[in-house]
């Protein structure tokens, strides 16, 4: 690999973010259901990133990048390509630190996330998820008008910017004197799980972390498996719109290769009934790639039994239609 | 009035309520939107009462009252009346304090609320809350069985229990160097706003305590314009099944009376688009009464524009066919 280790983000760059942090994005609680710990017969924790400010994680490291750009970069603004929750993420905090957001979004994003791009004054350029390659049109729009780019996961400053939903979970742990065995996070390319690794391994080495991806797009947990990076070979067809990405990232791999224990892959029906049990239990709305870490454990696809358990929900950014599909599943 | 002062709590009972539910009730977090804040030109604050424990604040009091049980009484058990929220909490309350409870619920109770306290071990009995007195029915049951009788509203220890919820929503404001103009408090019996507003008027007394209650349900707001305790003339007819009483206590109202600013009486479909409002732009899941302070807000029924305001979104316990109905009321 090419990659220069020297620019992997450390602990010490996650704590940076989260003074950064302070008092700008929400300190969201962890959760928890007397029911769901009963059925699963484990001490369950859910830290809810769908209370974060733009109702996802992705603002932590949006603002961790944005608030360190200089006063020129500002002048010349900048530019981002997502499904729409880094996309959110990066028009808020470009809207708080004073500059100008250009977001390249799939044409079958969720309007819930395009409306959120445009209320915080973010210019929305559509583009065909299946046909287009929105790096080669972000670059280009990029070049003609200096903006600079935010990746949505391999940079060092997101990193550490999502890195502190793991750090804040940690520390509330240590607060109740709990010690999480396992840590469950989503994965697209791959940036918050390489940073709530990057703490709590920092914090406590022997919890482990595991990842869920949409079943299909389990290209994280293949590249576990084989030890080499493998790309999806779809980039349509899972209801998880947030966490479908080409390949897991680059600089995210340099770190989740050796935070990880493990992979699950879980299907739209088991993404749909976790965002059932969650509106039921834990009171929260979660969109089905932001369930996808609940859905792994209420699966049954990673083996918490007698195990306390933090799971990530880490984005509530959903269109009515597919909430009112996830409700239809709800058990009673 | 014949009741006689000394039995009203005061702020060290809220206090000490507080210390009995620490590490046992959840802290629950102060939540705002961007969005909400620009369109009502005002800063709104939402203490999230739907993520305690059993789903809503009643939890605070029924804890509150019964880890006060002497081993005698716990050996007899307890009895509760209750359209469901107070039940989940005296069942959840029970259990953890090692008694048996039995629950009057009305027929027409959402059965979340039902199936909440089944899970907790509670007992249901149904009574119809349209012809059955259900404190009469209590009363015998209580008698015949010995069991201690937990009113949901009317005694000291509920209402200083249920008045943590304001004293930690104004220490989260002092920790923000924030001051409320205003805290909106749904309101049936009023044990909740009681406390609310004795938490909030000794921390920071210039803070305007108002009420929320459903339109034609609307007895406070009467009682507080005709200085009278007015009952209700229905006891059905609106989504907002937590918060329709017979009438207001008489311990709330002598801590009310002095405590209230005013009222505001809230329509059915105001409460459902203040849960679709909740649903869209919290990521909370909210149910119909709970969500009266928020819809009397949203709807202008008290005005806060440019005012700091705390709203309390008080549980979350509601059926599927009435949260979709909701869902089908967001505005886009």
């Amino acid at each position: 690999m090419s990659l220069n280790v020297d620019v992997l983000p450390t602990y010490g760059d996650v704590e940076a973010a989260a003074k950064r942090l302070d008092g700008v994005a929400v300190k969201t609680p962890l959760l928890r259901s007397d029911v769901l710990d009963q059925r699963l017969g484990a001490r369950l924790f859910v830290k809810a990133e769908c209370l974060q400010r733009t109702g996802s994680f992705k603002f932590r490291g949006a603002y961790n990048r944005l608030s360190q750009l200089s006063e020129e970069e500002k002048s010349r603004g900048v530019l981002a390509y997502s499904s729409g929750n880094h996309a959110q993420g990066i028009a808020a905090a470009a809207k708080l630190v004073g500059t100008s957001a250009k977001i390249l979004m799939p044409k079958d994003a969720p309007a819930a996330k395009v409306d959120g791009v445009r209320f915080w004054g973010g210019e929305v350029i559509h583009f065909d998820r299946a046909t287009e390659v929105r790096e080669e049109i972000g670059q280009r729009i990029a070049r003609e008008e200096g903006r600079v780019i935010v990746p949505p996961y391999d940079d060092p400053h997101i990193i550490a910017g999502q890195g502190t939903a793991g750090r804040e979970a940690m520390l509330d742990f240590a607060d109740m004197n709990v010690n999480p065995d396992i840590v469950v996070c989503c994965a697209g390319g791959g940036g918050l799980i390489a940073g709530v690794g990057l703490a709590a391994k920092t914090l406590s080495p022997a919890t482990e972390i595991w990842a869920a991806e949409p079943a299909g797009f389990d290209d994280l947990k293949r590249t576990i498996e084989t030890g080499k990076r493998i790309p999806n070979t779809r980039l349509t067809g899972s209801i998880c719109d947030a966490i479908i990405t080409p390949i897991h990232g680059e600089m995210t791999w340099a770190l989740n290769r050796t935070q990880l224990s493990g992979g699950a892959a879980i299907t739209d029906d088991e993404a749909l009934d976790a965002m059932a049990q969650a509106w039921r239990h834990l009171k929260l709305v979660v969109e089905p790639g932001g369930a996808a870490a609940l859905a792994a454990v209420l699966s049954g696809k990673i083996d918490i039994a007698g195990k306390t358990v933090c799971v990530l929900a880490t984005g509530g950014n959903v269109d009515r239609a597919v909430f009112q599909k996830a409700l239809e599943q709800t058990r009673s």
